[in-house]
């Protein structure tokens, strides 16, 4: 079952040296999500050969113009393209009067419906759920109301070993416990561990999204052994004093994010266009933990 | 001095195909300006090399999204670059609503001034002259109300002919009263005819902006003898219905106003994305007006 996260944007503030906006998708089984949708968000779904249509889900970090002005265009396009599915955006308190003042006054006719979300501003909650997948909240350190989302599969239940259901000629009672995760008694008494009847459980995957965030280590009990975490890293640490001050990351606190969460793989992304070169900011990173990568538009991290 | 007219998407609606929403430029001697903003217009403005902390004056023909999504992005990156020039944008009503309450809600501050200009929705108007151009505003045929522009060259004093001021060594008045077009009375008494005294006149060069529009005969008198006319040409013939019930037009009908306006050069665009290939709105217009031509990402004609 596909879970990866592909960079649509990686630049911070303003496009620059060949970088976009803010826009991330990351998609889990048939589902495709949107996470944050700066300026010409569309132009970039439709370079990457994303499935537009599929979004029925959008998550909005906050709301700078980087990460949100791309909204207004593609919820218009969907509706050129006649959608009729509910879309879902979960964003800060703002995004619902912007986009009905921008709509009114643009004559937006729109063909399908929209449910906004009010984000919480504080705390670890659950905020949408599927039947595979479950995402949260939880709340950046930035200049504005700001979150960072957790993306967790679901416990499933086990999957029965086919041939242990012809060996103990087994019911439909039984298979059902099992697979719940009980030890199977056969007609004997004898005990036979559910270890020994089912397959062995795929691990549940994760990733978080931490962007745009100062470092803040209260986070990461929320991000503990994640399998990829993409954590702001918009300065190199020569520009700490600037990273401090806009309450923005450098690569080597986005690594020690990861470092401490125990995460399996680090995405480092939102790039100021001070760094003409990323290399630096990944030497950073990799110093604290190697398991770091630069975003790029287009790439995808399968999980 | 250069008269030019770029284009920075030649899409209607939705990017399609590889087209991307409408912005234009108009390079005119030293200044730079924009007509219209689609989303991601920063993007392409970028992509052309377009000069953007040049631009100063904005055309806005009218708020739907394609036209004017891409105008939030674009204001706050300039402050992001630290402009301090005023901004001038000329829009219908409603611009500086929406404006106003998305900069609100994203947290945006301006390090420049921006004077948002209410258009006139009636007649032909000077909405803008610096010395060496006029811009007028006219109304489209649209479901919104919307604009043309006619960028037109002022008249410049002519260049008297070295020569001729050795020959009859004149003084200032008389150079003054020959460049405003007097004729010359020598000392004995003689006319010479302003035309013998100064060189020739460059013609002067105008270009219009008729996007997005039904047909509409109204406003040929002021497109006349236009050097170019940018013409929404959104369908093909065999789409005219479509064309008539959008208020939009076909490349025929383009063509049309462009041969009843005497102009010199046609540039369709604002197209359709149903048309996979262009050649037939092309070899249509040119049916009626041999000197059509198609709008396309980055082409700039020079006047």
């Amino acid at each position: 079952m596909e879970f990866s996260f592909t960079v649509l944007g990686s630049s911070a503030a303003i496009p620059a040296l060949g970088r976009n906006l803010s826009a991330h998708i990351v998609q889990h089984d048939s589902n495709v999500f949107l996470i944050d949708c700066g300026d010409g968000t569309q132009l970039q779904l439709d370079k990457h050969k994303i499935k537009k249509q599929k979004i029925n889900q959008i998550f909005i970090s906050h709301l700078h113009g980087d990460h949100v002005y791309g909204l207004f265009g593609l919820l218009t396009s969907y509706s050129l393209f006649g959608r009729v599915n509910e879309l879902e955006i979960f964003a800060p308190a703002g995004l619902k009067e912007m986009i009905d003042i921008v709509f009114e006054k643009s004559f937006a006719f729109l063909t399908y419906p929209i449910k906004v979300h009010l984000l919480p501003t504080e705390g670890f909650n659950l905020i949408f759920e599927n039947n595979k997948l479950s995402v949260f909240s939880f709340p950046l350190k930035h200049r504005v109301a700001c979150n960072g989302f957790l993306f967790r599969e679901k416990e499933k239940p086990a999957n029965i070993n086919p041939d242990k259901i012809k060996k103990y000629n087994l019911d439909y009672e039984s298979i059902k416990a099992i697979k719940s995760g009980s030890d199977y008694i056969t007609a004997d008494g004898i005990c036979i561990p559910n270890s020994e009847m089912v397959f062995p459980k795929q691990p549940l995957r994760s990733f978080a999204y931490c962007c745009d965030t100062a470092y803040n280590l209260e986070m990461v009990p929320y991000l503990e052994n994640c399998d990829l975490i993409f954590h702001d890293a918009t300065f190199d640490k020569s520009n700490q004093e600037n990273a401090t001050l806009t309450l923005h990351s450098t690569s080597e606190e986005a690594a020690q994010i990861a470092l401490s969460a125990n995460a399996k793989k680090l995405l480092l992304g939102h790039f100021s266009s001070r760094n003409k070169s990323l290399e630096v900011l990944l030497q950073e990173a990799k110093s604290i933990f190697d398991a770091s990568f630069l975003a790029e538009e287009g790439k995808k991290v399968v999980l």
